[in-house]
């Protein structure tokens, strides 16, 4: 089977190709410019391609909602051209396929429940830490949308205690993403976090606002996993730092043993690396492909 | 058709029976002792009754995983006698009907889903604020139970700046329920919350913490609804405090029309009132039955 995957990334977009055993066939990028420009990048990539179903998972705020007049637009952003955009609509014109439609991040938790650091588990939240901080949720065998879609990124943390700086959200200012993504990382310290030595005290105070944005999800959704993506991840030194900040902001009360003795194993790096989103959309695609078939075999 | 109801409290049990209606036409209530007395007045309750199927939503932490050895136990509790008590099997032995099986939070969100102010939604948050801070999770139409069940109760807000309470939780101190449940609001001020001007700054503070929780589980789990019960939520004017307290933590981030523009009919108080958690159970027993009436007839 040849399924098509997009990733809509902040900065570039990633199309592929893949089968339903996850495995990524072909892969192109290119640059997040106007929604024009790159919507003909994606037809011109996927022409004559034959696939059978296409599953795309992008930056949101996205309408996910199948019940809405809006389902399948970009809703407000302030990218240039991308408010209000009819993505899903736009592809279905030059693509008469069934296609699967959610966040990148939700798209990413997905990727792992199904071949990644989750697989076989009915629940883990995805958490990517970059040039932004975004949260996928998948509960009970099913991704979570609810009234939107999650938007974990912007929870409040308490401030370290020795940080002066102010966070760089436009809406909230020292929310996680305000303190915590690559560039708040980047004020703050004057150089680039891939700069900063791996003993540095800013990877102590970024795994201090991580862990408690872990310790949130974990007590408001128990998920079965936790895994931890993104550019900012490939610091190693961070996860046993984010781990022993759970532990320590937990203090023994979820008295469970994936977290009381085997967190290592709980609260992971996707088993994706950084294809998780685009392994995701692609499983996004499977899906679609698969529930339109039963509808077919149903009448 | 009757189906028995049981709701285990920290302080009190309530049994009834009711319908698939969600109307309850009877009840009883007993302080919660040791599990011997408290299992013999469930026992004595619902003999000759005639009930055919029980739903229970209690206290935790408790182990709600089916595949799990001990399905159906209360975990770990400082409560005399109850640590690794096997509830539902002691049930069992006097009464073989269905049973249906979840903490009292996630009871009362699934009872304020299918009978209360979420009713024909597919997702709902339930905070209790009383004694304690509970939190049930109702999400894509399901219960989320994931690792264990959800304990919100204890997430880590941001101390009010003028809060010079160091918080009762024993886990955590300054946890949610540490700074806002009631015993921590009669530690701070002297005096029972029920004792404090409706414009005493207690509220004010209240409201604070309960609106950051809230704002996380927006963030996290974009639920349709959120219900905010419990004692100390009779306090009237804390409600549209807590409301106020969202849309400034928000600042207008979540652009969808439930909290931008209804927001007095998105944080609500129970449909159910006070029985939001015995017509949860209730509920819990009515789906317990129809499961196993769906297993009969599949042979």
């Amino acid at each position: 089977m040849r399924i098509g995957a997009i990733e809509g990334g902040g900065t570039k977009f990633v199309c592929g190709i893949g089968n339903e055993q996850g495995v990524i066939e072909d892969r192109i990028s290119f640059p997040t410019e106007e929604p024009e420009k790159v919507m003909a990048a994606i037809i011109d990539y996927f022409r004559n391609k034959d696939v059978e179903a296409i599953g795309i998972g992008t930056f949101g705020p996205i309408d996910i909602d199948p019940a809405s007049k809006t389902y399948g637009y970009v809703t407000t952003t302030p990218k240039p051209g991308w408010s209000g955009f009819p993505f899903l609509a736009t592809l279905k014109e030059s693509f008469d396929v069934p296609m699967g439609w959610d966040t990148d991040v939700n798209a990413a938790a997905y990727g792992e429940a199904v071949w990644g650091a989750a697989a076989g588990l009915d629940s883990c939240v995805y958490f990517t830490i970059g040039t932004g901080i975004g949260v996928g949720v998948y509960s009970e065998g099913r991704l979570v949308h609810g009234l939107a879609h999650p938007e974990g990124g912007h929870i409040l943390p308490r401030r370290h205690p020795d940080d002066r700086y102010e966070g760089a959200c436009p809406y909230h200012g020292d929310c996680l993403e305000g303190l915590a993504a690559g560039p708040s990382l980047e004020k703050r310290w004057g150089v680039k976090g891939s700069e900063l030595a791996p003993d540095h005290p800013a990877w102590e105070m970024e795994a201090y606002y991580i862990g408690q944005a872990v310790t949130s999800t974990i007590l408001l959704l128990s998920p079965k996993r936790i895994i931890l993506g993104g550019g900012v991840m490939h610091q190693k030194q961070l996860l046993p730092l984010i781990r022993q900040e759970v532990q320590r902001n937990l203090n023994g009360y979820v008295q469970v043993n994936d977290i009381v003795n085997d967190i290592n194993n709980y609260i992971v790096s996707p088993g994706l690396g950084d294809n998780a989103a685009l392994c995701g959309s692609l499983a996004l695609g499977v899906e679609a492909w698969r529930k339109s078939s039963v509808n077919v075999d149903n009448g």
